[in-house]
């Protein structure tokens, strides 16, 4: 069987959607990619890179494509779903590319009532340092992990459709529930996320600061590299996966009382024994994601 | 004034010794290198890697030194001190490159005694992620920095000379009070360290690990990279530097419990102000430390 798509709509041609179109073009697996947005001078940039072939005047229009792929913010899922709901066709698929998935799939039913069936919940997990389309790249999936979320009621053919589209950007396909999801990425995401943001909040409310981050060196700019993220987009993730990261917040804090607690009583071989499990792992996760 | 060495003693020729060694040869301040350490093998190897001239058969030997650099595990530096005091000469200057000073400077006193006074307590900020002689660089030092923290009683003379070895080997030396060193690495080293190890101890102690670890990204790869560090150099630290890191566990244990907080009431403008403060302070500071 071979994959093809006539035509793909994506909506949000930044980082994520550009680099998908990019990867998608390469693989030649698609006619036609049309791009969706709220900024006219992104949507041209796109378009002038090449990553999509024209731009959509209107969500009626932009509703004709086989596929739709969510990658705007999330924030804006509710409204753009409910724009694009009325002009739905029957066989169309939309998935999304969302960081956090029981949210998501709240919204899209709410926006999508009984077309909800068409929805496929999707999370690519690639770097987002940069932003926009420039920083778009067709390699951006090359190898990484893409978790799809679909609910009892998802269609199986729109479950294949979205699975072939990522493995044709080179992505590895995970299927998961989103709760599972949610739990997993609130544990190795949103909860190092935080405890970055967390560590340079605290030392920059200082009134020494300056003299403290002059001497910050190799290991303070690898922990705290993810507290340089949006914070409007790390403030949505944390309302998203609200629960699944209080959870977090509070175990890594248990973990964190364990190590003081240590100190405290000046123990070696606790404080020795807690950082070589955690050394053990690290090195053994270093060797198996190389 | 020319900066000269006739004879220089390296006590431990791994990472932060040989680079040393090789900064030094390279800039040609110094006639002869000798190394001290526990381990034959290590020392043949940075021998044979042309990082030390030869290697010192006894305390005795080691100690005829005009400048004596301690650059083995912080742990065994009362036992290395305590051999070469006997046989100091009148002009002796030794060093240290350990990453806490308070309780440095106390073993120096205890092994020193009456000639403690030539003892100038030392930091280089470098990293560290590979180990032993063959990791040495000529270049390791270049553009960072060294902090100094002499005491009221140090010698001036010895001071100077550390100074300009140090700069000599391409370094910035700055010079601080042992407590405010050991308070400023508590923060923006010590801390990060510990909360890295926290937190992948707390994921890796969990029956589904192996799932969790195996959807970490990027973001996880560079918060975690520093709790692949050594268990028994971090337990010592940790020791170490005690009331300061018991400090910061606890300022950065609130302000997590500020985020958890803000979380639990779904206050987006808290959560985004930390973020953003965050992200701010993060990215000045990238931008200042390029």
């Amino acid at each position: 069987m071979s994959f093809h798509v006539n035509r793909l709509l994506i909506a949000g041609v930044g980082l994520i959607g550009g680099s998908l179109a990019a990867a998608l073009k390469q693989a030649g697996v698609v006619d036609e990619i049309v791009g969706l947005g709220r900024s006219r001078e992104t949507l041209e940039q796109a378009r002038s890179l090449g990553l999509i072939d024209r731009i959509a005047e209107s969500p009626r229009e932009a509703a004709q494509a086989d596929v739709i792929v969510l990658a705007m913010p999330v924030a804006q899922t509710s409204s753009v779903l409910s724009g694009l709901a009325p002009h739905l066709h029957e066989k169309s698929i939309i998935t999304d590319a969302g960081s956090t998935k029981s949210d998501v799939i709240a919204a899209a039913r709410r926006a999508l009532g009984k077309n909800f069936f068409c929805f496929v919940p999707g999370h690519p997990i690639a770097g987002a340092e940069k932003n926009g389309p420039q920083a778009a790249r067709a390699d951006l999936f090359s190898g990484r992990n893409v978790v799809l979320c679909p609910e009892a009621d998802t269609d199986a053919e729109a479950l294949t459709v979205v699975d072939l589209l990522w493995k044709s950007a080179g992505a590895q396909v995970s299927i998961m529930p989103a709760a599972r999801h949610d739990q997993i990425f609130a544990a190795v995401s949103h909860l190092p996320h935080l405890a970055a943001f967390a560590l340079v909040d605290d030392l920059a409310g200082r009134a020494e600061a300056n003299d403290f981050f002059r001497f910050a060196a190799s290991g303070f700019r690898d922990f705290t590299r993810i507290a340089g993220s949006s914070p409007e987009m790390w403030r949505d993730i944390a309302l998203a996966n609200r629960e699944a990261i209080l959870g977090e917040l509070s175990t890594y804090m248990n973990k964190l009382g364990e190590i003081a607690s240590a100190l405290d009583k000046s123990d070696a071989a606790a404080l020795e024994s807690i950082f070589r499990r955690a050394s053990e792992a690290r090195r053994k996760w270093e060797k198996e994601n190389k």
